[in-house]
């Protein structure tokens, strides 16, 4: 008997894009410092812990499907009309989400090899064909991208933006000339999880066929919400709503969400604080002679040399209780990212590394 | 310039599967009982409520992407081990990546016409196409499925048990027979979102190419969470896990179902309360000369004798502050839905039924 599988799911490789925490306390390791996931250890906002605790006393009643309160919230903080805004599980729920609503099996996109390997999951799941345009001085190669979007007839090319892993930003003119660069059919996707750590605000005012993808998971500090949206032309709302699940954002979350979207100051603390961390960071580096890249994201890419010096960093740190994830594509593959924490998380990490590169004299 | 949208979102018309009680309250309707949507107004487990409180403290944290504490916990209890257990975001989400798995375009899927139209939705939304067998006698026609499948050669065929709109049920033989009458490789779904009010526990074993879906939204009282599971096969995992945003569900929704699992009491009193309730409505509609079907949900349908007055009940029932929804298909078009609510709620219901009634002698 043969199993009932789609066409496209039988073409697929098994492949989990992230190996979790919580796996590998299950394989016996235990961490103690988790800086692995970008996640933000400053938490949550107050008030939007408050909120998420009042909405868990009434879950027994469904969400609001269209998240209306918080599209409201996001559309007079950005100055877009509520009906741009489409609401959806995290960036990674909007990006499948995209995908099905823009992909036919065999359509072209193009991302940046190495950057967010969940876009190129999102694509492959519905039979999309990536195509992969390096990294050009550690940085995402927005020329690159556009020739390679022209070459391929690509119908979307995403851009994480601060990227993630590298860490870098392109300011909002370079991203309106990669727009004009592209076949105006060719739909940009860009991936702005990062953009509270990164200078300046971006454009506001949506650029045509383009869409920017927001989360509460990182500045926000509410990575298990699962919640995120996208700013987009109407069309997008129109065809989403013909394929979302209606009911799929968890009520909790938009709760949490709406009110942090309310306390503008949390965020802009977290960023601060972050900020701060990530010097210590440089300069933890810097008194290690370890180089480091600069960064507007809440990570630093901490350089060890060689691929396999930082693959065993990274081994040895999980033996050490340290969770920290490293690219695995060249050029980055000779670092190891470290996520920005508490100071008394980075001044314990600080300690760690400095033994760990003392008695690592035998590299 | 033309937008960039899949073939398949091109091909749909813009439809809303529910409207939601706050979409009815925006246009101004003021809603004092809510009973249209089997909500379970007895709410969560006070366990699982604390879990979630305790949650929502620490959501800067990304969840589990194999929720596996949970499924360690279901496994248990369902006597099956953790890897035949698929957590997702709701039965809904469960829907959508089990078509997202299983067909193709084109693929033909066979379910009750009337039946829980989200998993039509799901299934047009990957291109399928929809064969639907009505309804025998006011319950799912099982026989008649099981001729669908064999005259469409359908990949999926879609049984809710007990179902909703129409309340029926039916027991572990009648399911196996299906199984049996059913080509080997057409998979079985079998959406279980409100086992917990019906008689026995209904197979445990896994039957062959058949999944299970349960929920936490009925009688478990977290709708508003996203979170439910799929018992499968061994080969579903392993093909959703190619396909599925491994982060999709809500940490807060994991440590709220994980404590729920844990509180069984909690479900069986909901359970038993709602069955007072329901003798309730039955009681209600009998002393007003209304009739109503037996029900193995907490709802119960309630005979208005023609579509007509059915579709006149549930407008003035909104005006009057009363959410309720009604089958929109025959043979069930001429019965409201009525969700079981806390006694107070049923008795509120009660005298603005009896109310109505009375003054519309003018029927």
């Amino acid at each position: 008997m043969s199993e009932p599988v789609s066409r496209i799911a039988r073409s697929l490789e098994s492949a989990t894009p992230f190996v979790a925490p919580e796996a590998l306390e299950r394989q016996g390791f235990q961490i103690h410092l988790r800086l692995g996931a970008n996640e933000s250890a400053f938490g949550a906002s107050p008030a939007a812990i408050e909120a998420m605790s009042r909405a868990a006393t009434v879950t027994h009643w469904y969400n609001d499907p269209e998240s209306w309160e918080l599209r409201e919230a996001v559309g007079a903080r950005e100055q877009v009309p509520p009906e741009t805004v489409v609401v959806g599980p995290g960036i990674d729920g909007l990006l499948s989400l995209i995908c099905r609503v823009v992909l036919d099996p065999g359509s072209s996109v193009v991302t940046t090899k190495g950057s967010y390997p969940t876009f190129t999951y999102a694509a492959r799941g519905v039979g999309a064909v990536v195509h992969e345009v390096p990294y050009s001085a550690e940085k995402v190669d927005l020329g690159g991208l556009a020739e390679a979007a022209r070459n391929y007839g690509a119908r979307l090319v995403y851009v994480a933006n601060p990227d993630n892993p590298s860490g870098s930003w392109q300011c909002a003119e370079e991203l309106a000339k990669l727009r004009a660069e592209l076949p105006s059919d060719t739909l940009l996707v860009l991936d702005e999880a990062y953009r509270e750590y990164a200078p300046g605000p971006g454009t506001r005012t949506p650029l045509a066929s383009t869409i920017r993808l927001r989360t509460f998971s990182k500045a926000h500090g509410m990575a298990g919400a699962r919640i995120g949206y996208a700013l987009a032309e109407p069309w997008f709302s129109v065809q989403a709503d013909k394929i979302r699940m209606h009911f799929e954002v968890n009520s909790i979350a938009q709760a949490g969400a709406l009110a942090s979207v309310e306390d503008p100051e949390w965020v802009k603390s977290v960023a601060s604080r972050t900020a701060e961390g990530v010097k210590v960071v440089h300069g933890l580096c810097e008194s290690l002679g370890l180089g480091s890249l600069d960064t507007h994201t809440n990570f630093v890419l901490v350089d060890l040399g060689s691929p396999a010096r930082a693959n065993r960093m990274l081994r040895e740190m999980l033996e050490l209780g340290v969770f920290l994830r490293k690219p695995g594509l060249p050029p980055l593959d000779r670092y190891v990212r470290v996520t920005v924490g508490l100071p008394d998380q980075m001044s314990e990490f600080g300690d760690i590394l400095r033994r760990w590169i003392e008695s690592g004299a035998r590299e």
